[in-house]
C-alpha cells in the first residue's frame, strides 16, 4: 500500500449543522454572470480574464493584468459582435432572475421558509452584493446552489472562493453550508431527456441523429489537479443514455478551448469533422453541463458550430435548449436542499420558531 | 475554434464488415492472466514487468529487464505468500473458462456459430498460442472480448496489441474486429447491484453502509494520455447507483498503486482511514472493474484493506464478490457481440453458408 493523504478526500458527507431553522438561511444561485448589455461586455471581460483562478496566462501572474488588457482591447469587438447576434447582450440574468422565482415557488409549495438570490462573479449581482444583501436581511446561512451541476475549481470552485473572500470583509460571521449536488437526480436527467424529444419533429427517430454531449472544456491542468468536471458529466451522461435506452451513437466533447493551454479532448469541432468524415449526416448536440442558454450555446454551437458542421458535411444539425426553469430541474434543485436541511419538527410552523433552540 | 486532429477520435462507429458467417469468427475473452500454480508465479511476473506498455520505469526502457529482475526477485517470495493465501495460485484460469463456456452456451441457445476461446497476456493461453488456435481452425476473424470492461491501453490495450503483433507472425491474414463495450449494459450493471445485495443479511439495511466503488489504478500517465478509463468507470457507477437508488455515502476510490509515479486518487486505503476518522463504521467495498475475483479482490481488499479497515476503527468491512458466471453479465456479453454481428439472413441455417457471397 501506499501512503495516501486523507485531507483532500470528499466523502460527499454534506452534514450540515443541525436545527437550522429556515428563517436563517439565504439559498443563492451561482453563475459565472455574463454582460447584460453589449455596454457591459469589456467590463465583464476584464473581470474574467484578470480572476487567476480561471484562466492562467503562460508567464506569470505579473503578466497577467496586460494578458487581460490585451484580450478585453483585441477581443472585445468581436465579443460584441456575437453577443449583438444573441440578442445585444447575455441572457444569463433574466434567466438565472426566473429560475431563483421558479426555485422559490417549489420550496414555499413544500412549506419551506427559505430566503432566495442569485450571485455572478464576473457581472452583477457581484459577491459583496449578496453578502452584502445575506447581511442585511440577518441571515446566519448561506446556502451556495451552483449553476454549473458539474463541480470545477473553475466554476463552482471559484464563484465559493469570491463569495468567501467577500464574506471574510463584510460580514464573517455568516457560516457557509456545504454546495449541494444534483447531477446525478433523475429528475434533472429527466430535463434533458425531455429538452432531446423536443428537437424530434413527429415520425422522426432519435436513433438516426449521433449524439454529441458537449461540455465547455477545461485547460488539462485542472483535471490533473484533481477536479471531478469530466467523471461527473460522465455520469450524468450514462443516465441520459439509460433512460433514453441508447446504445450507441454517442460521445461526449468539449467546446469552447480557447489560448494556447492544452484543453480536454475530444473538443466539439473535431467530433463534427470526424462524423463529416464517416458520412453521418444527422446530429444533436446537447449541451449537458449548461443549464441555461448563453453565448456558448446559442452563439457558439448553434450557430458557429452550425456553420462549421454544415460546410463540413453534416446535413442536419441540432441543438437541445438548456434546462432553465425545467420543472424536474427545479424538482432537482428543491429535493438536495431539502436533503441537506431536512424540516425540522421545532420548525414546522411556517415563519414560526420554536422557544426552545437545543 | 481551435484546431482539433480528428484521427483518433474513437466516434464509437463499431461497423464491422457485413456479411461475416459465424463460422468464420473466434470469439476470444482477453485477460492479462494470472500465475495457474504457485511455481508459476515468478515467470508470471517477469513477463507482466518486463512489458514497457504496461509498466514503465521511471529511468528508461534499457533498464527496463534490470528492474524487472529486481521486482520478481525481491517481491516474488511476498507475491508467492499471497497467492498461497487464496489457494496456491490465480484462480484466473478456471474462472475465465467457466466464462468462456457460459457464452458458449448463452450464444449456442441464440443459435449463433461462433467458436470461443480465452486469451492471457502474461500466462498461458499466451497471444501466440491464441493466434495459432484461430489459424488451425481456420477462422477468418478475431472478436477480441476484454474482460476489462472498461478500456484502457494498460489492459485491453496491451492484450490487442499483443494478439495483432503475434498474428503478424503467425497468421497475417487474420482479421481484427472492433471490441465491443458493455459497461453501460444493464444487465452488467444489474450484475453487480444483484452482487452488493448478496451481501446483505435478512433484515439488515444497505443505507447503513458507505459503497466503496474500487477500481485497479492507474498511473496518471495513462489519464494524460487519453485512456476513458476513469470516464467509464464513473458511468458504470452512476448506473450502478441509480439502479440501488442511491443518493449518498458513495465514492469511486482506486486500489493497488506500486513504484514511485503518481497513480489516480483518491486511494481505496486513504478512503477508509478519512472514512474511518469521520466515524463511518460500516463499509461494502464493490470492485466495479473487475469481472473475475483474483488476487486484487480475494487477497488485496477482502484480506489486506479488511485489516487495515478494522485496525483504523472500521467495525464491518464487506466486500461483494465479482460477477463471474452472472447471468446478466453473460446476456451482456452475448448482445454486444450480436449487437456487432447481426445474424445474417444469409446464415440463417446454423452451419449451412449461402452460396452466394455478396
Amino acid at each position: 500500500m501506499k501512503n495516501s493523504n486523507t485531507e483532500n478526500i470528499d466523502l460527499g458527507l454534506n452534514r450540515s449543522p443541525s436545527g437550522i431553522a429556515d428563517e436563517d438561511v439565504m439559498v443563492a444561485l451561482l453563475n459565472m454572470g455574463g454582460p447584460k448589455t453589449n455596454a457591459d461586455v469589456r467590463a465583464f471581460q476584464s473581470r474574467l480574464f484578470n480572476d487567476t483562478r480561471l484562466i492562467r496566462f503562460p508567464l506569470s501572474k505579473i503578466l497577467q493584468p496586460l494578458f487581460a488588457w490585451a484580450l478585453v482591447t483585441f477581443r472585445g469587438k468581436a465579443s460584441e459582435e456575437r453577443y449583438q447576434l444573441i440578442g445585444g447582450g447575455s441572457p444569463l440574468f433574466s434567466s438565472t432572475q426566473a429560475q431563483t422565482e421558479a426555485l422559490r415557488r417549489e420550496l414555499k409549495k413544500r412549506g419551506r421558509g427559505f430566503s432566495l438570490t442569485f450571485s455572478f462573479n464576473y457581472s452583477e449581482p457581484l459577491p459583496e452584493q449578496t453578502i452584502a444583501e445575506t447581511k442585511q436581511a440577518n441571515k446566519k446561512y448561506l446556502l451556495p446552489l451552483s449553476m454549473y451541476p458539474h463541480y470545477s475549481s473553475a466554476t463552482t470552485g471559484s464563484n465559493l472562493y469570491y463569495l468567501k473572500k467577500a464574506a471574510e470583509g463584510i460580514y464573517p460571521q455568516l457560516q457557509f453550508l456545504p454546495t449541494p449536488l444534483y447531477y446525478l437526480h433523475p429528475d434533472y436527467i429527466q430535463g434533458f431527456v425531455d429538452r432531446v424529444h423536443e428537437q424530434l419533429k413527429p415520425g422522426e427517430s432519435l436513433d438516426d441523429f449521433y449524439l454529441i454531449f458537449s461540455a465547455h472544456g477545461l485547460p488539462v491542468y485542472f483535471i490533473m489537479e484533481g477536479d471531478p468536471y469530466p467523471n461527473q458529466i460522465a455520469q450524468s451522461v450514462a443516465l441520459v443514455l439509460n433512460q433514453l435506452k441508447r446504445k450507441d451513437k454517442w460521445i461526449v466533447a468539449y467546446q469552447s478551448a480557447v489560448g494556447p493551454m492544452k484543453w480536454m479532448t475530444p473538443s466539439t469541432e473535431g467530433v463534427l469533422r470526424a462524423l463529416a468524415k464517416q458520412g453521418m449526416t444527422k446530429v444533436l448536440v446537447v449541451p449537458i453541463a449548461f443549464v441555461n442558454d448563453h453565448i456558448e450555446t446559442l452563439c457558439e454551437i448553434n450557430m458557429e458550430y452550425k456553420e462549421f458542421a454544415l460546410k463540413e458535411g453534416i446535413k442536419d444539425f441540432r441543438m437541445s435548449r438548456a434546462l432553465e426553469t425545467h420543472p424536474g430541474f427545479i424538482k432537482a434543485l428543491a429535493d438536495v436542499i431539502e436533503a441537506l436541511l431536512p424540516k425540522s419538527e421545532k420548525f414546522q410552523v411556517s415563519g414560526v420558531k420554536s422557544p426552545v433552540n437545543t
